[in-house]
């Protein structure tokens, strides 16, 4: 049963089922055995027979005397249908079950009886909350609140006494669920007429019912109503009056009452249980309907006996249920986006990026999250702009078909960069406030050391940001923070390891490593994983040879070649190398090693490749740190710390929503290093952002560094992990780096810019155009996906330059060319990309990865430098070649390529620009990245640790403690 | 005037006054110039005497026939009740400016001029939206968040034509500031009779005045409304009803209008504008109130004019503005707690602290700071169960008595700990849950280190935790890592600065660190700050002297002199010594130095020691670093980080919200090291949570290590930065440790507890009572302050040990001494002890310090040897001789003193228990945190850094990848 975990304490609860549909009864006494569940005593439970009473409700109609059969068959009908919209509803949804909950103060009485019963002949599930008869406010809402966060209960009813009906109780229940309509803000939708949201309460419904079942229209029909205060009363009106009936209120005592009744199609009694309207006062064929309101007073013997009405309150109360469950059904799916996007008013001259930022306000996050259709449980706030979203997602869009993959990459860029964030964000501008296309942007998450460095910032700029920029920029919700802890958690353990294993005999080691606790001694579940790696089948401690012992002890790290690093996400120079252990108590056990950048860990690969948290622990486990002196790998698992890293990384895995300065979408997650690693955000966001989107919407990735390794990299590992297909390549050019391919002087950050960059040039352009660009735009072709070139435009730029480049671009393969103005104008400036990328995904699509994965180490690292560097061959060091044997040996021979290459050229040569040819590549070294899933051969040497220049960005930034403004940031 | 900030976009609109009452209407045109304001082209600004057309509400009442005379009583009655409150609210609250917004579409209509002016009439600020005729739904939603979010409008009043007031838009509004009543939730509130939230419509409200006008009682009266569909209709006969009026509802087509009319007291019109009622269908007496709604078509030109009640109607709309504003004044004041506590039903025997965390569902963190009387926009959710809290609360309850302030200290604790933190949480569950009385408990934030190390969690224990306890244990909100990303910060510039130093000359120094951008030199603000700390007052960067450029260039930091260390938050032994800048990029450069845990960092003891953005920044500037080659300390100002530093720590500075097992608060905030810092929670939480707490609640705060260290300081270094006073001191004891200072043997984590502490024996308890526990007794009343003493009883503690404990402590001086059983039955295990705490809260108290700050740094350090250590004297090594004449020189014999000495000892030897005396304190060395402000001698050696043991917790610790929940944490 379904519902037999719903609630922790009901564990040991008997269950009693309800014949005929088979659906479950879960009764549940609060506090345990303070009151208890037992039948109605009054009474057989309610059978349809015993409904008789019904005939309370007399004469009604002008054509027919009412008969008990004719109401009958009114609640029959009703049942019918909601029974038939049960059934229709699970075969779209076979796991789902519409359940009521009822939260009740003391025993089932009769009207309890009567609901029970009804819910099992329209076949819901039903969870029964049995409080105590003295319960208090305190307690009622406890439950209400649990049931309003418990997705399995799709409607609660509060079968209360009316002094337990208070405002808080009330209006502590989820609207959603709120199946009778008492709170505040149903009664409201009501009143305004909204049937869209909210439920009619369901004996206002009962008694419209019984004055229209006949084919007599209601309009101009006078209606009295006796009793009409409170929410009921209103709510009856408007219905009423909505039908075009006349409506006059009266009180019971009121000095015209006969007369009004004598005037009067019918009457209807609210809460007036003991009244009785004389039949001598009725016209002929008036009919009175008595709504004895389901009152229960507090003393549990003076119960009120059920009137007739209520069996057709209670099948419309299920009615209401299973409409809350379709409500939910249809939440659960996709929806189109709704999205209200910001305005923006571009400034000329374009103000710095903090201010452009800052001036914008946006959208409170939990609000964009509704708009792309999340559900509230799938957020996480971390303050009022960014939340977490979490991979149940996936689940729950499941069957949601995929919107279109637009991934942007460059042409080889100068050391300044080429804006490829910037075009990612304003497309998605353009595609989303511009367009009113579905679309998402998935950046990667900058490391926090250049942001105080040289680089400044990475959320875009001018126009085409994120914001708020300094959140992106700073901790965000922490990953890399997360990153950097597991890091070196690993580190630590591998050190104090080798330490104890240099100090201490097998014996010593083993009884602290697998300790007596209250006497008893037992491997831990991932001490038991590095068993059956060894080949020890034994589980019991004191059973293991001393032989086994001593393999189980020692994993016997080489310090030469401990291949795990230290990270800090700092840019501390002085961390390149250095010398550990020098301290007394680590007796002599000195290494040298180095600190890394912390999006150069391994982990940080892991995080853009895996897709699920289960997946996650499996890489983090497989994760290699070193070889023992035999020559074995040592795994993160071998070391106990597995679960740990696991436990580590909860949260990170979890993309980060943000949006843009126009209020679209933005998933930042994950930031691996693009040279020793893959350089691209997270599947995981990507996923999710294809199932928010929808068929018709576009996601729009980034890859890092020029397309010759970030776009390569993107296809042949990240698309290889995740099985996702790209749709189009947006290829980012500009003017000053087209130039320099073409033959342009040397441009470095902080020097003033040769004036080649600044006038006109359509030779140097035309250069840089038929080498580097068309090279660039072939690569993409290599792998059967359409490009679209976006020519990111400097205002130095010229209309010849511009339409020069456009020409060439589209003369070389592209499916289309076009300049993009987003900087300075934010969406509106990139329109016409954002048109080119929409018709470019509808072209036909050849994807196909470079190599096979089966092919060879050296046959792979040839192809890629042969096919997409243009090198003449590879030449392997001896150091790669035993490298490359080793991993063969160990099984990594399958694994995807991952080339650590300058990006400032094709070729391992900064210098060399446009499209060199006819050199060798040469392979310096081979390295593995088991856990993340990738061999990365290192082409010349890779700085993993940058550093602060003489006057570090930090100078500028500084924050107005009472504002609480940050400036400085860029 | 205050608005004038409101808006960006407002800044260059013109602005006027009207008169007489001097408030401002500010006008706002969207976008800026599509339409413009002006004054209602139809009739002169509404005087009063232009209302006048309230002549159409004729002939009401049934002793006098109306006359216009009395319908402007009424509302020049209104005006003036409504002037008073509004001048009664700014007594009270001066800079309070009640203020309505208006959203209108078009230009201002005569019905608007009357609303405008009666806004200036009883002395309302006004600011004006005014959208284009033709603007979209968006941009209505888009005005009405930014209103919802602005603090300084109390009211908004949608002024638009009906097509606009969608679903919407109308539940977009902020149902606070729905001042006419128009929202879903405050139609449904007015339904059910909620007066305490939501809002009269005004115009409902007016048709009541204007029928209960007379002495005449209206109950009884019948009424016809014609017209009363939809939620106006609804109000009227809600409030009508209520009144005991009879409501006939009729069409203005109804078949029997007529006869209804001839019959009714009275007769109210809605929304039926060009009806009349003839004179002849009315009974004598009888009166019609004509409420043409105010409508505005989409054409201008066709304005309505504006009907009999709309004068009054306007009056009542301004009394819901500041009705409003002094519902908003009231949720400003400090409130009486409603809080929900979670119940708790203990299981014996007691499960793990992972388990019993799991198991109780934690509330919702935003619905805690709601009831603890936190305004939503001063919190910041991280996650479900996570919100950070803002500063703005300090200065929102600045007028707030604080609540009693509690510290819990221990007696000298075994290396197992006491359960300091178990008792503290303990104590504010008895508090809130049991004893009904508001109270807060203050933590430190846990190094994650030794949460994988030896130490696992410190969120307490048993079912006295904080929950969840994994939130707590692992990262928390990001506090420590944004610690450890500013303190590696400095580190990474002291060592790039020394290297660009020692490979640059002054001039390539000079003009990178002012460079010319644009053509332009100009100092930062940071450097600014660092030429006035250098005398030179010159501010052109051409303009000084080589002398003052190098002096400027070269901070000449002292290799052997740097005292700033890196962190990492991790147990990471090999770190302790290390050489850095080996690689061949730092040009042999390097330099011996070390790691220590992120806790450790100054700028933790500066967080827990700040009182605000300000401070802290000024804090953290002032960091000395190290020293010159010439003698003269370092800063992080005079590296130009301090700004940085900053902004790193914005959000750190925050303290964050959790809660205990039974849904009481506690705020977890900052954790710097109890021995080279103070060990104590932070200034800020406490200060905050005395403000929440209110003046009969409170604040539990907890010290580290024993009293002689943690209380010591809190009391010397932290009360004394606070300026709080203590009321009461908790000290906490067990049997387990009394009977170690009373001679039983060694205690130490990982091995079997000796027999001793297993069995009765009450000799070494009453040797540890007699010795150490009285001497922390008679501690803590050197500073004056009362002492309850809890013994936390554990299970193998007898009867017979725990009353001689508790009779001893009452000997010693204790105000009281009981026994708590929080670990293993929640908060009603503490009853007792809050009682007690209760009581001793209430005594006299004589705080006081133990030294005046003006006493020379030997005679401090002296003066707590000798009263609280108990030693004979001191004895200063000539390093620690010196250091002290350095910081004399400095100008930092000022500062406190924070005494880096054993926990487990009061004297500096670990092994001596009891009370120790004859001994002479050696001083190692004494060194200063000047950011944090305090000199710390060292007393032995103190590590800084912990370290792994051969089995780390982390063996145990795993994560479910499906149900993601967490084991091995304790």
């Amino acid at each position: 049963m379904r519902l037999s975990a719903l609630r922790h304490a009901c564990r040991n609860l008997p269950t009693i089922s309800v014949p005929p549909t088979g659906t479950g009864v879960r009764v549940r006494s609060l506090p345990v055995g303070r009151t208890s569940h037992r039948l109605c005593p009054h009474r057989a439970a309610g059978s349809s027979s015993s409904t008789s009473s019904a005939g309370t409700a007399r004469k009604f109609g002008e054509k027919t005397n009412e008969t008990g059969h004719g109401y009958e068959n009114t609640i029959r009908e009703s049942v019918q249908r909601t029974k038939e919209e049960v059934v229709t509803l699970q075969r779209d949804q076979p796991a789902l079950q519409p359940t009521l909950a009822i939260i009740q103060a003391g025993e089932d009485d009769c009207s309890l009886e009567i609901n029970k019963k009804m819910a099992g002949k329209v076949g819901l599930n039903l969870t029964q909350i049995c409080l105590p008869r003295e319960c208090t406010e305190d307690e009622i809402v406890e439950e209400v609140l649990k049931l309003n966060e418990d997705p399995r209960v799709h409607g609660v009813y509060l079968h209360l006494p009316p002094v337990f009906l208070t405002s808080r109780v009330l209006n502590t229940l989820n609207p959603e669920k709120d199946i009778d309509g008492v709170s505040d803000l149903n009664v409201g939708r009501l009143v305004r007429g909204d049937t869209s949201q909210g439920f009619t309460p369901p004996m206002a419904n009962a008694v419209m019912q019984l004055l229209g079942r006949h084919d007599v229209p209601l309009v101009g029909k006078t209606v009295v109503v006796v009793g009409s205060e409170g929410p009921l009363g209103v709510a009856l009106q408007c219905l009423m009056q909505r039908g075009g009936v006349l409506v006059h209120n009266c009180h019971r005592n009121s000095e015209g009452l006969e007369k009004q009744v004598m005037r009067a199609d019918a009457v209807v009694l609210l809460g007036a249980e003991h009244m009785d309207i004389p039949p001598t006062w009725l016209k002929p064929g008036a009919s009175v309907i008595h709504c004895g309101s389901v009152v229960m007073t507090k003393e549990p013997e003076v119960k009120m006996s059920s009137s007739g009405v209520e069996p057709l309150t209670a099948a419309l109360r299920m009615q209401n249920v299973v409409q809350s469950s379709s409500r939910w059904v249809q939440q659960q799916q996709y929806r189109p986006w709704v999205l209200r996007c910001l305005k923006l008013q571009p400034l000329s001259p374009v103000p710095s990026d903090i201010e452009i930022s800052r001036a914008q306000a946006p959208k409170a996050i939990d609000l964009l999250a509704q708009e792309i259709g999340l559900l509230q449980e799938e957020t996480e706030a971390y303050g009022r702009t960014k939340a977490k979203v979490r991979l149940s997602l996936l689940d729950r869009l499941r069957d949601q078909p995929n919107g279109k993959y637009v991934l942007v990459a460059g042409i080889t860029p100068t050391p300044l960069g080429e804006g490829k964030s910037t075009v990612t964000i304003g497309l998605v501008q353009a595609l989303t406030a511009h367009l009113k296309l579905n679309s998402f942007a998935c950046l990667r998450q900058p490391s926090q050391g250049p942001t105080f460095g040289v680089k400044g910032g990475a959320a875009g700029g001018g126009y085409a940001q994120v914001i708020p920029m300094e959140e992106f920029n700073l901790h965000l919700t922490g990953d890399i923070h997360a990153i950097t802890a597991a890091n070196n958690l690993v580190a630590a353990a591998i050190d104090a390891r080798m330490l104890h294993e240099a100090t201490q005999t097998d014996k010593a080691l083993y009884s602290r490593l697998v300790p007596s606790v209250n006497g008893v001694r037992r491997f831990s579940p991932i001490q038991i994983a590095r068993l059956r790696r060894l080949g020890i089948r034994e589980t019991d401690p004191s059973a293991l040879t001393p032989q086994e012992v001593s393999s189980f002890v020692r994993l016997d790290l080489d310090p030469a070649k401990v291949t795990w690093q230290r990270v800090v996400d700092t840019n501390d120079r002085f961390l390149r190398k250095i010398t550990v252990g020098q301290a007394n108590t680590e007796k002599g056990h000195t290494r040298e090693t180095q600190f890394d950048i912390a999006v150069a860990s391994e982990i940080m690969a892991i995080l853009a490749l895996t897709d699920g948290l289960g997946d996650m622990k499996t890489r983090l486990g497989r994760m290699v740190v070193g070889s023992s002196r035999s020559g074995q790998p040592v795994t993160a698992e071998d070391l106990g710390v597995s679960g740990a890293l696991a436990v580590l990384m909860k949260d990170a895995i979890k993309p980060t929503l943000m949006q843009t300065l126009e209020g679209t979408p933005v998933f930042v997650h994950a930031g691996p290093f693009a040279n020793i690693a893959h350089g691209n955000s997270s599947v995981l966001a990507d996923k999710l952002a294809l199932k928010l989107v929808g068929e018709e919407g576009f996601v729009v990735t980034e890859a890092g560094f020029g397309a010759d390794i970030g776009m390569e990299k993107f296809f042949n590992i990240k698309c290889r992990a995740s099985g996702l297909r790209p749709n189009v390549v947006v290829l980012v050019a500009t003017v000053r780096a087209l130039k320099m391919h073409g033959g342009g002087p040397n441009v470095s950050a902080g020097a003033p810019l040769p004036k080649e960059y600044i006038n006109e040039n359509l030779n140097l352009v035309a250069g840089g155009c038929s080498t580097n660009l068309k090279k660039q735009i072939q690569i993409a072709h290599l792998f059967g996906v359409p490009v679209v070139v976006a020519l990111n435009v400097f205002k130095t730029d010229t209309q010849a330059e511009i339409d020069l480049v456009c020409r060439i671009a589209k003369d070389s393969g592209a499916s289309d060319a076009v300049p993009c103005h987003h900087w300075a104008r934010g969406g509106r400036g990139s329109l016409e990309l954002a048109q080119a990328v929409e018709r470019a995904s509808s072209q036909p699509n050849h994807f196909q990865f470079l190599y096979n994965q089966e092919t060879p180490i050296v046959e792979k690292i040839r192809m890629i430098a042969q096919k997409v560097y243009g090198a003449d061959d590879i030449k392997l060091s001896p150091e790669a070649q035993a490298k490359i044997e080793y991993y063969n040996q160990q099984g990594y021979g399958k694994l995807p390529i991952c080339m650590a290459k300058t990006h400032l050229s094709l070729s391992h040569m900064p210098e060399l620009k446009g499209t060199p040819t006819g050199f060798i590549l040469p392979i310096r070294d081979v390295r593995a990245s088991v856990g993340a899933g990738f061999i990365y051969p290192l082409v010349g040497t890779m700085s993993t640790m940058p550093g602060l220049p003489t006057r570090p960005c930090f100078y500028d930034i500084d924050l107005d403690p009472v504002t609480e403004e940050i400036t400085g940031l860029f």
